[in-house]
């Protein structure tokens, strides 16, 4: 099973539903709860729908590693509430006999060319397929947030490994580039394939975002500073 | 059935018990709950009572859709209680044999003229007679906060069909405009008729409302001008 | 049963704190709950116990209404242990088959000479017994907040008639002359007599302290006073 | 039961987890809680684990007083975790027949030369025999915050006697001398006699990180007022 909610980046979300939609996953099951935040989002066509997570299956042709694939609109919303939903996930898991869970997301960290990945695992083995696959171990007593962290916390105790996998971003806004570098090496572990192409769509749509953003950054830098220094002016002309 | 608790402008509250009052349905049932405010509310003669909700039942003579309208004093104050509170009106109108519950409230939106209504629902059918009746989709990605949009969100697992109808208002005040352009949707997509005449002295009264605190704002805002052309006017003088 | 907690100016706890210690009343009950902050206090000996409320028992010799009065450490700290609590005192009140309850507290005014009593009742009869003891009715619309209040809300439920009787004060420090005025009502209202005069050694102590903080605050404002003069010149001089 | 969670200079979880270190209590029980917050740490080696707090074994060689010590990871993060936690803690010490429960932790007080250590106790004996180990009784109507105080509270409805001893610290940083004290106190009191030469280097280091902070702190003092100088004499130049 893999799980990615939202969360820093965006990161394990569109990862998630990259793959999902890109594997022609068939959805399995919906997860409802009063944790989730209290409303109902509009649909193109004036539908409505709570919020939600989704299960989706994935039949593997080649090899026996079948997936299942868990995304969702939103985290829990309180603190007994986190605890509540990874529960309910690593207990459908459990259900489902999956062997191992992967849970990814976002690693908050200004990264220098392609964001690395960084991984933490319940057990030796799986943390070696990881590391294999071009991760890296992250540095020690950092904790992860929220239902990425948790399930890893609480899938050993229903027998199941788990391993969470974060890609590096800046985390302010949608990060697709950090969403390719998890699913790289999610596919290198798993050995499948899914072109990600179309990935470079939106990461090129997301670094024009944030050249945008800098510009207006820079431009309001400029002007704070001309107001100063006109500022300064009028104060030399008193004195 | 068809809820308004109070939201936005209270539209939503102000359009039910304008209904409940002109169609003198006759109360049913309340909700009490302990996610609603922990206070009482002191009646004219030194009464008290707990916030709640009321649902009023109103016989249709001429059709054979009956009406059961709920309103009340307050939103549920935590997200749990949000989910418990709609929940709970979703059972009442499945215990009653609901064929559809309307949601109404406020949308906000500088509305320009006559406020527009627009609508959200939970299958094609419905929404379409909200169209034929002057309503309108709003933009997708729009979230419906609170117990007007989790009752659609949760009414389709009880089988029953749900519509939000959601008026255009600043939001600020009271804005019975607002909720007459809902009933007049209303009226037309359920086809029986209310005198909404008694709803244009309330209208008359906020306009006054509004238009006095404008007059209070602009006059401030001449204030503070003065005050800064008498402080600039000092500073000319210290050069 | 009368019930008096912590709240503004302290005046529903002074009051029956008063009463219980003046009746002699013997201790029936205690009530904990998770609701209450997360401490305990430790008291003179070195000894500790969590907060708490308690029942105490006055069998009056004269007439048949023997009392069950209630006061406590503190209120519940969220909305739902609010309710809970409240609960709990009107359902241990039905056990021991009270046939009223009467909430005492504090009710924010500035009061000129000595504090009225303001009351609001479950049902006529009660508010006319409080009438004719020398309260008043309250503005409409006004919020009882607390225990106090959802005792009045819930009471019926059970079939109990309940009165609410709130002493004027200014709500920042404890308050035992509106305490006074609370105790005087519920004397005349219930036939019983407590010497109050221990009571104004409190009254006396308090009235010390407002008139020390009065001193300080006048102090502070003529410095802050003496300050702006001493700026204004230094203004005037570099003009 | 010696009971010590993180709170004031992480007195308490110093104290404990250097106890168990020492005596080398072997691990009995691991508690897990949805109150604790929602994050899970990674060690070392990429591992993970969830939250929680760990019960250690200790049999006593020399006198029939075996040890049980708990200590975790963090405080419950709501008032109802509080409560519900503490009582955990509570009931498996009466599962386990435990005679005595001493919860330790921080006192905030600005200690001068050695640390203090309070104690507060739920029966006369107990207080005794902290007293002759060099304890003293704190100042009446202090609170205990946290568990180690709600386990003061719930004990005696389990018949179990419970005791607190809190070391005096400043409680910004961890503080191993408050610690200290109470490790010397609790040695004195159970008579039994841990190396506590060890915890000298941590208290070392805390102070050289108490001198380096003290300094930044001056350093920033000492340029706060030039600043302030400079602009003194600019000002002095326009007049």
């Amino acid at each position: 099973m893999i799980e990615g909610l939202p969360g820093l980046g965006l990161v394990g979300k569109i990862a998630v539903r990259y793959l999902a939609r890109k594997l022609k996953a068939e959805k399995l099951a919906h997860l409802y709860s009063p944790h989730f935040p209290y409303f109902v989002v509009v649909g193109k066509k004036g539908g409505v729908r709570l919020l939600r997570g989704a299960f989706y299956y994935w039949k593997n042709k080649v090899s026996e590693s079948d997936l299942v694939l868990f995304t969702g609109d939103s985290q829990a919303q309180t603190i007994e509430g986190q605890y509540e939903i990874s529960e309910q996930i690593v207990d459908f898991a459990a259900k489902l006999h999956a062997k191992t869970i992967i849970t990814v997301g976002g690693y908050r960290m200004e990264a220098k060319g392609k964001p690395k990945v960084v991984a933490a695992a319940t057990n030796r083995e799986l943390l070696e397929v990881a590391l294999k696959a071009n991760a890296s171990i992250g540095p020690a007593g950092n904790p992860i947030v929220g239902t990425a962290g948790l399930i890893l916390g609480m899938a050993p105790f229903k027998g199941i490994g788990a391993i969470c996998l974060l890609g590096e971003t800046r985390g302010y806004l949608p990060d697709p580039l950090a969403a390719k570098s998890v699913l790289e090496v999610l596919q290198s572990a798993l050995s499948f394939e899914v072109d990600l192409s179309e990935l470079d769509a939106e990461i090129s749509k997301a670094e024009r975002m944030v050249t945008r953003l800098r510009k207006i950054e820079e431009k309001r830098a400029l002007q704070a500073e001309e107001t100063r220094k006109e500022e300064d002016k009028r104060v030399t002309y008193i004195s």
